[in-house]
């Protein structure tokens, strides 16, 4: 089965075990947050980790990749929030507040990370449970996960490295991190992975803001500089941003520890990183 | 060292924990939403049956009883915002999203419940790790704990049943549950003390909303009716409710398993629930 529908088959079983029951707006909002995904990413990475040390528990490996995913979700319900981005449209639909009100968006969220840890409960070796758990909630609580990162957005001095680390590249950490404990190895070696494509992707996501059009974002673009949010393209320059990616790229694919399968897994990320670059980018690098 | 200061360790301890190096608004909401505590009932009860099974595992049960109650401040702090109650009062100080606002309120609940399932990894034996994160997600995530309780309030048709019993008695059930899970026992049967404490505590609640004066209770009173929410005393009239608690209290107490501190406990559970009993009604039965 591909990595895609492994990912899909995860997430629909986490949902499904969720939905049976609940009150019928909550579920219908359950669902509407996690499906159809964007990119999904950080699943497809925690899963492409999971592979390069074998796939010895493709169960696991799932489930931990529906886990980081089922969190991302959840960060972007409270993220679109009124008090927050107050966004209108996410994935080219409405948001969840604007379709189901800010209570279910809110609870919405909070049931996505509690279904985040039950799922990985579900799903993981019981010798390797506690490693996962706590890797997914440093990537997504206090003191640095994505909770974090969101944080230093009501602070008038803000940290930079830390903001970016804790609101972008902590997730991606925990996708990396999540798939070797998963196969039953050591995460540490594969921290540095995570951070360099979370450092790329808040790049490309800075550059995409400013050049992609709002149909080809699925939301409206801009809306760092509306938001107040430091924005690398417009720091560096369109220019110095793209180099700057490039760079992150390479360190990221030099970074990949020993495992059966480091050439495979090389040649999957410059290939899904490209995925990343703004079709404007893309086409004028071609 | 008292079951009291027990759990005021492990929770100082968690919310240090999260605290380092976090945004400093992220980290003093966090504080600020923990301590100081109401009742600490839920954790007490977590213990307690801990202490019936013999409290193999003291860490793990302190651990279980700090995520129970970091779990139930997480409620608080999103229930009481603008999109739900609204409310300005909790223990008798300004509500988190008063004091900090909207914003890091929201992210403060989420950053309680990953706080919850970190605790957990820190501190439960790993062969029962398993156990207390599905214990502790039934009793909160959807189908059927907190979150899909509050989320039945925005529903036009509710099943009254499933919403008390997800709404306040999930989280006493877990409770009860994580305690034997800590200690090494099957929590299966534990769960039938939890759900009658749970109703018992709903009822005494819903007695307090309306017999208490708002100095008693730390927050506004009479907010079922305001907020439209059942309420026992409003339907079994103050005395028909009295008698709906007495019996709960009583199928409690006779629920309790075979345990080497069963005698211990009943005796510590009609102790604890007299507390709840609002002083009006409690000199009356004097």
């Amino acid at each position: 089965m591909s990595a895609s529908m492994r990912i899909e088959q995860a997430l629909d079983q986490a949902v499904a075990y969720a939905e049976r029951g609940a009150p019928p707006l909550l579920a219908g909002a359950l669902r509407y947050a996690v499906f159809p995904g964007g990119h999904r990413i950080r699943p497809s990475l925690c899963i492409a980790v999971a592979k390069a040390c074998g796939d010895h528990d493709p169960e696991a490996a799932d489930g931990a990749a529906a886990a980081v995913e089922l969190l991302h979700c959840a960060s972007l319900v409270h993220d679109d929030l009124p008090c927050f981005d107050n966004a209108d449209l996410r994935r080219g639909k409405p948001t969840v507040h604007v379709r189901y009100g800010a209570p279910i968006a809110v609870l919405t969220g909070d049931a996505l990370i509690v279904l985040a840890f039950e799922t990985l409960a579900r799903t993981a070796d019981p010798a390797r449970l506690g490693a996962l758990v706590s890797i997914v909630s440093r990537a997504v609580g206090a003191p640095g996960g994505i909770v974090a990162g969101q944080a230093w957005e009501s602070e008038t001095a803000v940290p930079l490295t830390d903001y970016q680390r804790a609101k972008t590249g902590a997730l991606f950490v925990g996708a990396t991190c999540a798939g070797a404990a998963a196969a039953g190895f050591d995460p540490a070696p594969w921290a540095t992975l995570g951070d360099m494509i979370g450092q790329a992707f808040q790049v490309a996501d800075d550059l995409r803001d400013i050049l992609c059009d709002a149909e080809e974002l699925g939301k409206p673009i801009g809306q760092d500089a509306v938001n107040h949010r430091p924005n690398a393209a417009a720091l560096l320059g369109i220019g110095g941003a793209k180099a700057r990616l490039e760079r992150l790229v390479r360190g990221a694919v030099e970074s990949i520890p020993d495992c059966p399968g480091a050439d495979a897994l090389r040649m999957q990320i410059q290939a899904q990183v490209a995925q990343l670059f703004p079709k404007q980018l893309a086409q004028a690098a071609a």
